[in-house]
């Protein structure tokens, strides 16, 4: 931010606003304080019999890496019709929502994903304007190397035990972002 | 927004950027996109024995009526963080944060609710700056006419519900703005 959307002012700063405890962005000029706060991504995690709907992603970040559907919750919308428009939009897929399943922090980014499981409701589905490809995959021919985000594979992987366990919860966690390693750890192996 | 935040110019409209389907605002001089979206209301309902902690609001909006900790999620803090935050800034209370327990979606308003169930440590709590006062109360003493928000409302009668029930699960719904009574409607009661 360097210019305050109210009054046009490049007299913009961060700092403490009187009785906050958090710096924001302050205009010198009318006093406007611009809050920021975290973002919502919504999507789901469709099934159909053994099979998971992945979409390979045709935009950065990422582009080229397999995802599940979902994208930012827009003003206006539910958690769940986000959760579907994003399933519409990337994978020209129609899903039946199911429990929400995981919920994931992510402070660094000012995040918080939000993953439904569903079912797909049938095989006509295809890439969107932001997908290369979109396909099922068997647990086995899951391409966890190639998987776009922590957060994704995340969710996959935490799937395939309940699905073995046969037990579905909803799973509330946080992705810290992975410390760089000092030469010494490196050197540790 | 009346300004672009990234050039300042004044040339900014409300229009559907190519490739997207939804009105944003759109600078005609730097072509920036300046994306809304909702934000995450975090907090918690804090028990001590059979009573639940309300605060009562010393802010607008719903100046002097009753809410649970709640508030705005940070840049920077998982889901929990900003319960435990919030319910110290409002409460001066530590609590134990039991499984999250309502989703709300606010559609109207671009929020959505997030409240975890949570046990009081102690007993010793008070007003923050935001509250004018905090008190425990059971369920038969709940000012139920001067509960400061739906979502509120909402979480404490779901809460004494499933207490009686004995099984507190994940209830994710959503609160939309009630419609104007028509005339006729009023009339019929």
């Amino acid at each position: 931010m360097k210019f305050c959307s109210h009054c046009g002012s490049a007299d913009i700063a961060l700092r403490i606003p009187p009785g906050d405890s958090l710096p924001r962005f302050v205009c010198g000029a009318c006093d406007a304080i611009h809050y920021e706060n975290p973002k919502i991504v919504v999507g789901c995690l469709p099934v159909w019999e053994d099979r998971v709907l992945l979409c390979k992603r045709a935009i950065e970040p990422r582009l080229g890496r397999w995802t599940l559907p979902a994208g930012f919750l827009e003003n206006g919308e539910t958690l769940q019709a986000g959760a579907m428009r994003e399933t519409l939009e990337e994978a020209n897929a129609r899903v039946e929502l199911l429990p929400l399943y995981a919920l994931i922090s992510l402070p660094q980014i000012a995040q918080v994903y939000m993953m439904f499981r569903a079912r797909l409701l049938d095989l006509d589905f295809g890439p969107g304007p932001e997908s290369l490809e979109v396909e099922l995959f068997d647990e086995a021919d899951i391409p966890w190397e190639e998987i776009a985000f922590r957060t994704i594979a995340r969710t996959l992987r935490r799937f395939f035990l309940d699905r073995r366990l046969g037990a579905f919860g909803l799973h509330v966690s946080a992705l810290e972002r992975r410390p760089p390693l000092t030469p010494d750890l490196v050197a540790a192996g």
